[in-house]
């Protein structure tokens, strides 16, 4: 990458970092406590759903024939698959409605396909080594899943309309070990890319060496545009079933960040055979949903147009600070090469590229300065961000006032970090450390 | 086991059977269509907890300084945990509130173990045989879930103050591969034992052979009196603590029979660091728990004293249901030596033992005369009841009315059964197959 400060002759680059460092001396002494570390809605987003926690109310119980307070209904409950299913594009059928944590879901299938297979011949996934694809810069809640269970992660670029078909293809056909692949196909999380049809049907098409390959399609943000209408969200369990892969994607979604974000609904779908599976093994876990907080659901949004009106509402709230975020990092970085970052129509995060090599030194300045950010790395398997370039930002849970700080600080620590990488090039390779503030 | 029916010279026999067989078909054309499978609450049951739908209502969100609607809190909220520790007899610190279901927290614990292994020096169980101890008759769902995992269970017996302790000490010393034990320590499903303290502690300090050897210590009849007070509550982690096995239990309730079967919160005990183990692993899977569902639940029953008052009222609705329940069974067989059962002072069921031989034809007669029972040998591991002689009676859902009307049925079916063997037996061991009506 070339910057401007690559131009700057010896002096005026000397210059230029004791300029930043003053910078940053004052940023620090302003003493600031500022998190924009995860995607948590703002108490503003979640009193939108204010109604809710008044809701069914105290004689509310009954639909679809079914006394939601007792035991039962492990598919969840058909009023609300039917809403959710329109909303997802996927047949009631095909669709559950479950718990509140769709990250809880994808563990689950995650260790029924461990402990027992994927049903027919196959052998637990546990009986011999296992490989996950992960398109990077990814979700490091996604990441954790499959380390946990011992799984190798293989970083696979994720290009501006889905991840790398022709890296990928090679990958799954030459490697029977290669059993799954995280997606997430609607402004993915952190870098907002949407995939394009074509890139689906590829990956829902593509041979692999492993019979029972599995996509977590995780379709977290299926209606969370920041601009404009979200896009019409793919029938990926037709186009599966149209290439004769139908057991290859397993859905998810939730409404954490719709409605209550630790007491939202969370969704899972799949070909008939593999709901059956995965209901076959839900039934040791659990005896029947919560009911009663699905029956929530529909009472607030009343139908998917509902869904659309009340997701318009969090688009209000969100805009502004995804275009402060934006426009703080134009006044302070722009132009000057040393950073660049997406400009996202949707989702919850911004992602910033920094000057190779500085990504965690402009966090550790950020923490010292009191901005905890998310780790560097964290959008790569095992946290590791091979060019250190990578940081992912959160701009929903502050409020403006402290987003505005927040950036305004980030500049300053992505400034001097550049500075001091260029200065310690400059000066032959000078270790980073023995130039740190 | 001798009844009056032996005694009965051969025409007397045959009139009896005759007299049984008519009875049956008088059954049988009433048409019935009735249902005492499972333990599920009635709806006057659920109408105790009405009040809780319209909870926390739409001002009400922040308790202990948090806002209970973001995610977060993965240990559950600290006044819930609070109120629970009274009632559980359990230091708060100790105490995880968790999503709506045990169950689904034992198959997680055993999921942890079976994958990751208990921490230390400890390999997964998954990488050896794993026996589990399950004293009978016990819980189906439990056998459920470790057979679920492949795991060996061995049945042991449950006598009328706890598990056999000396059979189990003689297994569980000998065998390494005894990894873990089920127990239901109050009004034990389905037999309504209550383990003595001296059981608790010689479980909680026996040796065992398999250093990680856990005892899944389900308190989930707690509170459930029928008649009078619920014992104390053991304080089973400080017992474990004091005898040198810390690590040994880990304890599960939940409030599904208190409020909204479907929608209650799940609750796991345990030593310092099998909570840390616990919530390590649960933090790859959930952000935080549904703080609301909590909150719901500290608003409603206010202290551990709103509690023991508010299982009063299930008492109130339940204990006629059982008194009409074994009402029923000494008029119907009473004296008759052909049935004997419990009279339980707590939990949800009364465990009826026919003629060894007979179970599984009783419950075939019942479902053909519109009775549906949980099915004969369901309280065994594998189902296999070697004397088939034992059958659950779940008399907490259908009403009084439709009650009365089953277990009177029941009789009838328990009768002609007993008449089919005696008969079958006096004629020489023919098969009963031969003589089924």
């Amino acid at each position: 990458m070339s910057t401007s400060l690559h131009s700057l002759a010896d002096r005026e680059l000397d210059a230029e970092l004791t300029q930043c460092r003053a910078e940053f001396d004052a940023l620090k002494a302003r003493g600031l406590a500022l998190d924009i570390t995860r995607g948590k809605p703002a108490p503003d987003q979640l009193d939108l759903s204010a109604a809710m926690l008044a809701l069914p109310g105290d004689d509310d119980y009954m639909i679809d024939g079914i006394d939601c307070r007792n035991y039962g209904e492990l598919a969840g409950l058909p009023s609300l698959r039917a809403l959710f299913g329109e909303v997802l594009n996927i047949a009631p059928e095909s669709l559950v409605a479950g718990g509140t944590s769709s990250l809880e879901t994808m563990y689950d299938v995650l260790s029924f396909a461990w402990i027992h297979g994927m049903g027919g011949a196959g052998a637990p996934w546990s009986s011999s080594p296992v490989k996950f694809l992960c398109p990077v810069p990814g979700y490091d809640r996604h990441f954790a899943i499959t380390e946990a269970f011992g799984i190798e992660l293989i970083a696979v670029p994720l290009l501006s309309d889905g991840p790398d078909i022709d890296v990928i293809r090679e990958l799954v056909a030459g490697d029977p070990h290669i059993k799954g692949m995280w997606c997430v196909p609607i402004y993915s999380n952190p870098s907002a890319v949407t995939y394009s049809e074509q890139i689906a049907r590829d990956l829902l098409s593509m041979q692999t060496a492993a019979p029972d390959f599995r996509i977590f399609w995780d379709n977290a943000y299926a209606v969370h545009a920041l601009v404009g209408d979200a896009p019409e969200v793919l029938d990926v369990l037709a186009i599966a079933a149209q290439v004769g892969e139908p057991d290859r994607p397993f859905v998810f979604a939730s409404t954490s960040k719709m409605t209550i974000a630790g007491g939202g609904v969370s969704f899972f779908a799949g070909s008939g055979e593999n709901i059956a599976w995965y209901l076959g093994h839900l039934s040791q876990k659990r005896v029947g949903q919560d009911k009663i907080n699905q029956l929530r659901h529909v009472r607030f949004f009343g139908d998917a147009a509902g869904v659309r009106t009340h997701m318009r509402k969090h688009q209000q709230i969100l805009a502004p600070k995804f275009e402060l975020v934006t426009a703080a990092l134009r006044r302070g970085v722009g132009g000057s090469g040393i950073a660049s970052w997406t400009d996202p129509s949707g989702g919850y995060f911004v992602n910033l590229k920094v000057l190779p090599g500085t990504a965690r030194r402009v966090v550790a300045l950020a923490k010292e300065a009191g901005i905890a950010l998310t780790p560097a790395g964290s959008a790569f398997p095992s946290g590791n961000d091979p060019q250190d370039s990578h940081i992912r930002l959160a701009p929903s849970l502050p409020s403006e006032h402290d987003l505005r700080l927040a950036i305004d600080g980030l500049c300053t620590c992505i400034r001097l970090a550049a500075a001091e990488l260029v200065h310690s090039e400059r000066c032959g390779g000078m270790h980073l450390s023995s130039v740190s503030v």
